[in-house]
């Protein structure tokens, strides 16, 4: 999203990148957001992305910087640099933050660097990515902002005037000696209420938290339902060990799309690592193309089997393209419908039978209507009423059967615990395009020979 | 996402509704969070659910657990109810939430509640709906919080005090005389500050807002830049009129993937509205295969034209449900990047030739592996090694060919201002049939002839 205001300064920067006028540049830099830096960036040739580099010393900048770059450039970036330096960066990270770029690197290389890291950074990442990539664990912030129950709303005051380095604090989580989670309080909670008070007289106990080993779509699901700002992360003792921020929250949920949205084109979100790599982003595709290989070359041995067996072979083969395509789009549709569903939490396990019986009634009608369609045009076409008939049955039996397809497939995925979206698009498509043209020649034979 | 603890509680709730317990069950929903109430009442036949409402004599709450039902739930709710009775519960709602549910549903009904609503609700709720529905104006709540720049800290904290009923307060929005937006301040900054200061002088001026026509896709872009919690929305004078809150950024990043996500299949979220209506599912879903209807027809039509033209018609024939399902894929996986790359504002529209290439680059490496792949296939199936070489060469020209439809098309669509997402999966994949067919058996006899 460039607004206009953000246009002007990426022509300024540009204009002075291209003078090599440093220090206007050093000037105009320190005062944009990293964020519109990181736009700015993404639109240079390497050469002057360099420039703009060199003409930012502070290291925390060029960190904060670093974090609104896509993971493509980020791998690229660190790409050119030694371990040493690459530290140096990642010591004026969050945690949290150098936990995922360490993440996005070769293993060799993240041992590497972790060794020129600071002791106690090491230690809070160490940990970070011990935990799986998906986890409430793995997303969480460690460095939270808790105090003792026993605090008064004046010592949390107080404390709260120098804690400037915390991430976004919107409230103030309330912990026992165990460090245990005990409550939380709102920042208006504590303008609200008199300074002599205890934390734990004004706190909230029934706290809405997640433990570390819950997949992070979870959390977002639960953050989105209660409309936090912030959720806590409890280990299996229910001691604080995290937070995790809206803005974490907000990442999640354009990331989980965007994996179903790749998946179910068959593709997956591998291929954003990959920046402009061709053979790279082609081996991320293969997998799903290969399927449809072989699952194609059995639709090439049906239409072959039936080429010997049906007198009219010649006519319904011009009609083939239309009942594959038909089916694999009616498939998808409901593969669509259910596997979103999911993701959404709007179709729980349990309501899988009742979303496969409304597709196929949806089916049917949609069958229907394209059967009487292709009933209407194929004599228009071929001259004969007869074939009509024939072609617009099996057409209402292949759109219909494609709706269970669709449905079926994935809603057995689920129940035996795998990823619906392996049912992508693709893969319900060929299948389609097999059962459809076996249903299609089947139906045609009999009703040829009944008619 | 339903947790442990919370199926436990949809467990009493039934057994207190099974048991007719009514003063009990009062007493557990009065506890209940309104999104539980919502999961549960998802949860319960007619019959059971009418008993839930019966329980909640509070109209605030239920109009809070309206807002956590599905749309289609809430039409139906809504249905049975008199204009009289909506409108006391909309009376209850932010003006903005009351807005949303008028948009559900029709212009007689909602002209007919709006006779019943309080007079200052229906000023709001009228001025809302008169913005086009995805700009910042529809999603913006005007019951915002904001101060003359010349208020005290002192002031401003027991303004605080008595805001109860103000939509989550984050920041403090400063105006002027003329009501035009001039600064902000956190809740942070105005607890470590002295009382006696006025805003202005610890403001930050430099407020990012947006502009009351501005699409909620973009809004949702730049909250997300800049990781805020809400912003502000002005008119074209400057002047605050609403702010949008983090929570509802959450909401329009969700509703516009879902939106992506059932374009590309070939459907649009309006299936959600309709529930379990079949025949309006139905219906929604038709246009796309009707597309698909005409399209594969003209698939015929070349299958046609070509059987009387090949002497191996009957060999290259079963070859064509790979060669159309290849090109269909390939396709989709091209349009769906770009689609969702410029939906992800990580391509640009002048990046579009660019990607255009590379996937070009990608489809002649996919194209060239699955040629080869075929050209090995083929002759161990038909006996015929040159027919090998005719049909690889045929598949690697179909796959190249289809990564260039699927880019250029969306890519024309974005040029002339289009909604890309027009250009979905069996749009993409009718067309690479049509032109997949005609390349695969222009090429078959034109090699057939060479060797």
């Amino acid at each position: 999203m460039i607004t206009p205001a953000l246009r002007v300064k990426i022509e300024t920067v540009k204009k002075l990148v291209r003078k090599n006028a440093r220090t206007s540049l050093e000037k105009v830099l320190a005062k944009l957001h990293p964020a519109d830096i990181a736009l700015i960036i993404k639109n240079l040739s390497d050469l002057d992305r360099k420039k703009i580099w060199e003409s930012i010393s502070d290291k925390s900048k060029i960190a904060s910087i670093i974090l609104e770059l896509e993971d493509s450039q980020i791998i690229e970036f660190f790409d050119a640099m030694q371990p040493n330096e690459i530290a140096l960066i990642l010591n004026e990270m969050e945690s949290d933050d150098a936990a995922n770029i360490l993440r996005l690197l070769d293993q060799d290389k993240v041992n590497e660097i972790l060794k020129y890291m600071k002791k106690d950074e090491v230690e809070a990442v160490e940990e970070l990515l011990h935990y799986p990539e998906d986890s409430a664990g793995a997303v969480m912030n460690p460095n939270f902002f808790a105090l003792h129950e026993d605090t008064t709303i004046k010592e949390a005051t107080k404390v709260l005037h120098k804690a400037e380095d915390v991430e976004m604090v919107f409230y103030l989580y309330v912990v026992d000696d165990e460090g245990r989670l005990v409550g939380v309080i709102s920042l208006r909670q504590l303008i609200l209420n008199p300074p002599e008070k205890k934390l734990k007289e004004i706190m909230t106990k029934d706290v809405i938290r997640v433990t570390v080993d819950m997949d992070r779509e979870d959390v977002a699901k639960i953050v989105e339902k209660y409309d936090l700002l912030a959720i806590p992360v409890v280990d299996e003792q229910n001691r604080l060990v995290g937070i995790i921020t809206v803005d974490d929250i907000i990442d999640i949920i354009r990331e989980e799309a965007t994996e179903d949205i790749y998946k179910m084109a068959g593709t997956t979100d591998d291929e954003v690592l990959m920046g402009n790599k061709s053979i790279k982003i082609a081996r991320v595709r293969l997998p799903w193309l290969l399927i449809t290989f072989v699952g194609e070359l059995i639709s090439g041995f049906v239409i072959t089997f039936f080429q010997g067996r049906v007198h009219e072979f010649a006519i319904l083969a011009s009609f083939m393209p239309l009942i594959m395509a038909m089916g694999g789009n009616v498939g998808s549709q409901s593969a669509t419908i259910l596997i979103r569903g999911m993701a959404l939490g709007k179709i729980d396990s349990k309501d899988l039978s009742k979303v496969i019986f409304k597709e196929i009634r949806v089916g049917m009608i949609m069958g229907l209507i394209m059967g009487i369609l292709l009933a209407l045009v194929a004599p228009i076409w071929h001259g004969d009423p007869k074939l009509g008939i024939v072609v617009g049955c099996a057409m209402f039996a292949a759109v219909t059967f494609s709706t269970f397809t669709g449905t079926f497939v994935p809603a057995t995925l689920i129940r035996f615990n795998f990823d619906p979206a392996v049912a992508s698009s693709p893969f319900i498509s060929t299948l389609n395009d097999i059962t459809g043209l076996t249903i299609y020649f089947t139906v045609s034979i009999v009703l040829l020979s009944i008619l």
